[in-house]
């Protein structure tokens, strides 16, 4: 007679959306209801309240600050899913956004380790949207584009033709883009987007600290140094930035 | 003595996310279980279950069929608001991504009805991410764009630069694309990006009659033919299509 398995641990990568609890998906909350533990993030809600006691474990990485390192995160979640836990990777916005979220997908199932994914509302269109820019509108804007500003535009790791993007025709949203908020308008501008095009910088959307600045492409840069403007923030360049639907 | 006004009544435009339920946020949730009337669209979940009793009305437009007047739509958000309702306005996706969210809002604003947005899932992550396939992910992909299939790329409406996308790096997501498919993966093709570049099309994600098709850029539109591809469908384009995070 042999000893039942243990129950099998799995790993459930969750979008938490732009920072109020509320914004959480159902599927999101139903899986954090469900963990054994809660492995949260920086830029995820606080879901303290809505868990019962579970353990929630702040891996977060604050920008240029202190973090665990990816392969530690990765570790994490195989450990205590092999340990038959079922483990909450809990994100900001959603898990495939810059989330790192496909990398620790990956060495889930490179590991054996059942794994699935609960998408969640972006920042990068949630953030706008509350600050009352819509990132399309019927006449305005077909389109738009969201990049990372966490690699600056002379970065040899920088794969984004910055100069392509200013003729696309299409709003710009930046994620993490604060620190290279400059050298990018900078970019945009060299690349032919008009100076005058409307620009704005959302800070602690989804919260009640939310801040908004409005400028243009030639004035956002020193508009968030005068302001004060610090991550995480998202950033808006284009006509619908000139937008106020509050 | 006066007799007290009637409760005001209010407008809240809601993202039901990609089509499945549980994607909806809990505020999205809570706005339609306070609702007096949802006047709900084509493209968004079926929230029957969720509400008690409470009308849906579909006002929602099939592509190329029978649908609602937008200016009528916008009549009846103010109507139903202006008799004291609270008048929930359904969207599939995000209501600021494609919806016409931006149009109704205006127009209720300007009427004197007050109006709320609530963020949702937006289809242009979530469905790639449901099929497998993240917009973003590290070494592959630093950004993406989300564009509107439905203007051909000739057409004089149509204020996408096609040529600059193509060399922008970020990740293409094509939303309501089926039809110009041909069209637009022609015009990227011309604008420098590989025939071999990965694409593929998700068709009702978020429900359990989700199909994918994979194919490259030079292949995926006989693709979606020949697989009988319809609407709703979302078409990426770029490395990160050659994922399969599932």
């Amino acid at each position: 007679m042999t000893s039942p398995d243990p129950a099998p641990g799995r790993v459930t990568l969750v979008g938490g959306g732009p920072g109020d609890p509320d914004l959480l998906t159902l599927a999101g909350l139903r899986a954090l209801q469900s963990a054994d533990i809660i492995l949260t993030d920086h830029l995820a809600p606080d879901v303290s309240t809505l868990v019962n006691g579970t353990e929630v474990v702040n891996v977060g990485k604050t920008p240029h600050g202190p973090a665990t390192p990816q392969e530690e995160i990765n570790a994490l979640l195989i450990e205590h899913a092999r340990a038959g836990r079922h483990v909450v990777r809990l994100k900001g916005g959603d898990p495939f956004v810059f989330g790192r979220g496909g990398e620790e997908f990956i060495a889930c199932a490179d590991a054996g380790v059942a794994v699935a994914v609960v998408p969640g509302v972006t920042s990068a269109v949630a953030a706008p949207e509350l600050a009352g820019i819509p990132v399309t509108h019927r006449g305005v804007s077909q389109g738009f584009t969201v990049v990372s500003g966490h690699v600056a535009p002379d970065d040899p790791h920088c794969h984004i033709d910055w100069a392509a993007l200013a003729q696309s025709g299409t709003t710009l949203v930046l994620l993490m883009g604060v620190r290279h908020l400059p050298a990018i308008a900078a970019a945009l501008a060299e690349g032919g987007l008009p100076a005058d095009t409307p620009a704005a910088v959302v800070t602690k959307a989804a919260s009640p600290a939310m801040q908004v600045v409005r400028g243009t492409l030639a004035t956002i840069a020193d508009l968030a140094v005068s302001n004060s403007v610090r991550p995480p923030s998202v950033t808006v360049i284009g006509d619908v930035a000139g937008l106020d639907l509050r």
